[in-house]
């Protein structure tokens, strides 16, 4: 959340300083570009902006944000820098329905604010008022660091320094300035889930537009959520209820089918993702079609035109060039050779209770349908499966293994034995 | 519908009687706590309050409520009958954009209510009116019992009792009152499945913005529906796309993904339920890992630490403490023991056509990939089941049990069969 | 989006002539009933509507629409059409927030309008205005044909004729109609995939109402996608995120499931659907339950009350009356005789690396767990097949086959057994 006000500030050509009193190592941590000051014990805003010290005449002006207003726009930030000029203090106000706890912005009979009173200290009139104070201010650095600072006093009943004390201050010197931005929304603080849901819903409108005018194609968009770190190429088409995550890349032309969840995941060129696909940590390439329902866990590696399809699961392995794994099958730290079709219902055993194993499967090779693979197991370049096997050695280059048991037919027994499971059942029901 | 009505009367403080006139049965079964008078006949609003009979004077006042304007708040009911005072009727209007079949509100010159005109005896000019009757009025029982519902008269062609004509008797008498209500929508009507549509959707903000207000995280809650008989803890995340049904109840902690489906489940604290994962009648313990596109049927019980995985289903079963089943599995009727792993792609087979049998897997045991077990069966603690093999016999505690044929590897055949099915293949395709 | 303008044009009773000038292919393809005329090279929408040529003065009234307005409706189009009357020109205005790149509406002193604008040459007084020209224009024909379109200019940079012109030439006539237009959402022009994707969901709102209103219960409506081609008949019930596309037709009392996305699929009346259903091409009989998580593929034929249940992928397969396949399954190119029994991990084997085959399985058949069924071939009315079989041969009627190896149990072994597997883990992982 704090990023996204970071980013609008660096947007609007500042510098950024983070003051920090908690989470400290989180915040380094995703922000770890940004310079940081500690404040030790929270007591007010006005204590929050001493924390920067000797930083704060580094610069001629001074712009102080809160962390919890993510949907500030770098647009507004730059407005109200040349709003400010030779102001001692400029302040963004907004008109809002519900005030709720913000201060309130108090102006005298010709319009001109004389300052803003905080909630705890508000008579009923004020309380009334609906423009309040956004907590986002321009200041004189000068100002700010030998002056206001310095004078602030505490308030009871927590004995905080208030920062909003600057706005009469500047006020009684002339030198304020103030001004109404008209999108609340966008300056709303974020002090509990609702309104984190809330301003979401507003980021991703932002993100979301934003591809649209790049090229991408969404459908019923207020069903789809990008994070700000996906990237999407033109002519992609997004299906609703897709969910892209972390370091995902979508390359052109690729369509992502309902309801796909992708999460650092590369998409390559004109790829089909068939609806419900789940990945993570994978590389899908050109060309490929995946799904619907399948899953691409950690490290499965995709190469041009391979086809996985519904209800596969793949893991740590790798799937070359136009291979095929269509339908019910579980691969996990496998390879699978160029061109090579895996059955319905393969699944490799790579896990015996103890360790990981690795099957390896050839170029052109044929894994006939049912066939469990007990790894570590071979199957060579050209060789063909027999549907219902489980093969525990090496199947070498263009042999045909066969490891399952003969057929015999009882004929016309099935009427005996239907007789037989029906007056078991029956038996088993009589008790 | 009918039930949100009915609760919001019992939160403003009301004892609730329902007139029924058709489908009683259902109402009665839907509200069992509920008192029930039978209007025999439909003849207008003014004769079904006539049914309620002798119970309209067992209170000082009576609130009128018509059954299909579920979105009506206690608040809004709470101020209505701090609004009556000693009104003889004290009704709630709103303004519309759209008034449509609603009766019109009348008010003289200064303002005051003289009257409701319906539809079909409006003038044209009172068609054009925009604040309309909403249908819920606070009653002084005595004049309503004894002096208004004797005096009510049949308006043609249907010859119907309007209990509209209230307004004009109060108003007549001095003692109106008219309380205009500033959001339509929560009065409105529900008569077609779009106006239905439209008031779940006003239902299931004011749900979610509860439970957000609780501190669940909502991802993109335009997309998720939370049904009212739900429970969800604090810090659960719920995803988009999420829907929770019946008697769901969520632990604190637990993230349910993208596109979970649940009804009457419960979910422990910490739980991650993957994407698509759909459940029925199920209780998963704490820590525990499904999906995605799992599913658990009714009758699933997970204890804590419990890992189902992609494309496993189960049904009537039992998976002890830290027991995995995490690719392609169908567990029906069928215990598994604690710490057990079931290999992919394994299947109880649970149903020989006639009935159901159990599967019971002891605890620390390892069922191989692709093993069918064909109940009813033991599978011993700590035994061990080779891959691809079909148990149908108890397999001992601590044994290891294989059931499959022998592999058979034909060296350098693979080109031959190629060669023999590629020709059958041509043969066919010449036809 | 050509085709819902000119669905509006038609409603509202006019003859379409499309004018193509690009794409006109597709074109042709997407709307074979309209008329069609070619513009051979672009220049501007006054020469489009001279490529019409003789044809305009078929009529007596021209109305001209562009092609990139889909959110126009007929009853718009009706209206302009009546106001039209004795004019020579009657255009359509609308106003807008943001009037970009539109053609400015400038009036006169009276308030009568004296032409447009185009942006491209007007003043900041005129770009400051916010009524603009929306395009849509009903003309005299024989005055276009013979007056207008004759007399129009090129204009700078790029020598284009705009049909704008006939604004202020009809103006200077006396004889121009303007109809300002209340709702500029349906009226906007559709440039870029941001513009797309709201008019998407303006078409969207119609379509769903459209349903509701014939009785169609939509859960969370914002999140479902019909397209126009769907039909649905009443009391069926669409969860949310449902997607139905193509020549998908849902039956009387179907319930299609939370996310199932169909695409050119008939769904009988009183089919259930279950979450995630995926299907394309298929048709599914009356009673059927299908899902969750399935999915038919093209020339999916299911008979009435057939159960296809979770993991189960269908393909060019007819299932009979009643017949069942609940789990886990995948049926390519297969016929189940009705009243059979699939069990759960059954594969037809339909595909040998060069063709592929038919399965064929007859009436009253049960076929265990965990089968390979390797195509070509039948399994016979009344058999039974033995779980974790692979048949290879043809089952007769009645018969009972069984394909595969003995168990055998190594009793006491399993603790060698992972005593080994964990010395050969240790020393894997030891390297």
């Amino acid at each position: 959340m704090l990023a996204w006000s970071h980013d609008a500030a660096r947007d609007a050509g500042c510098d950024v300083l983070l003051i920090v009193h908690h989470q400290e190592e989180a915040v380094r941590a995703a922000l770890p570009e940004a310079a940081h000051a500690r404040q030790e014990i929270p007591r007010g805003t006005g204590d929050a902006v001493r924390a920067a010290g000797a930083r704060l005449e580094e610069r001629s002006t001074v712009l102080v944000l809160p962390g919890d207003a993510p949907l500030v726009e770098s647009d507004t930030l730059r407005a109200l820098l040349a709003a400010h000029g030779e102001n001692l203090c400029t302040m963004l106000t907004c008109l809002v329905e519900e005030p709720g706890a913000y201060g309130r912005v108090v102006r005298d009979g010709k319009g001109c604010v004389r300052g803003v009173v905080e909630v705890t200290e508000a008579s009923a009139v004020e309380l009334a008022l609906r423009e309040v104070n956004a907590g986002i201010y321009a200041f004189d650095a000068r100002w700010l660091a030998t002056e206001l600072l310095p004078s602030l006093l505490p308030h009871p009943p927590k004995h905080e320094l208030y920062l909003t004390d600057a706005v009469a201050a500047a006020a009684a010197r002339g030198a304020l300035g103030a001004m109404l931005h008209g999108d609340a929304r966008s300056l709303m603080g974020v002090n509990d889930r609702h309104a984190l849901s809330e301003a979401e819903e507003v980021l991703q409108a932002r993100i979301l537009r934003r591809h649209a005018e790049q090229g991408v194609t969404l459908r019923r968009p207020s069903t789809i959520r990008v994070e700000a770190t996906v990237e999407i190429d033109a002519d992609v088409v997004l299906e609703q209820g897709v969910v892209l995550e972390g370091r995902t890349r979508v390359g052109r032309g690729a369509r992502v089918g309902v309801g796909c969840v992708l999460r650092d995941t590369e998409v390559g060129e004109d790829c089909i993702l068939h609806p419900y696909t789940v990945a993570e940590g994978a590389r899908i390439g050109a060309g490929c079609r995946v799904g619907p329902m399948a899953r691409l866990r950690q490290d499965t590696v995709l190469e041009p035109n391979v086809h996985v399809g519904n209800f596969v699961e793949t893991k740590n392995s790798l799937l070359e060039v136009g291979a095929k794994a269509n339908h019910l099958s579980y691969l996990g730290d496998a390879r699978v050779g160029a061109g090579s079709n895996v059955g319905a219902g393969t699944i490799t055993c790579n896990y015996d209770g103890f360790r990981k194993s690795r099957t390896d499967i050839g170029a052109g090779a044929f894994i006939g349908s049912n066939t469990a693979l007990v790894a570590p197991v071979r199957v060579g370049d050209g060789a063909i499966v027999g549907a219902g096997s489980v093969i525990v050695d090496e199947v070498p280059d263009n042999a045909v293994a066969i490891a399952r048991g003969a057929q015999v037919n009882h004929e016309g027994r099935a009427e005996d034995l239907r007789a037989a499971l029906s007056a078991r059942a029956g038996r088993a029901s009589g008790k």
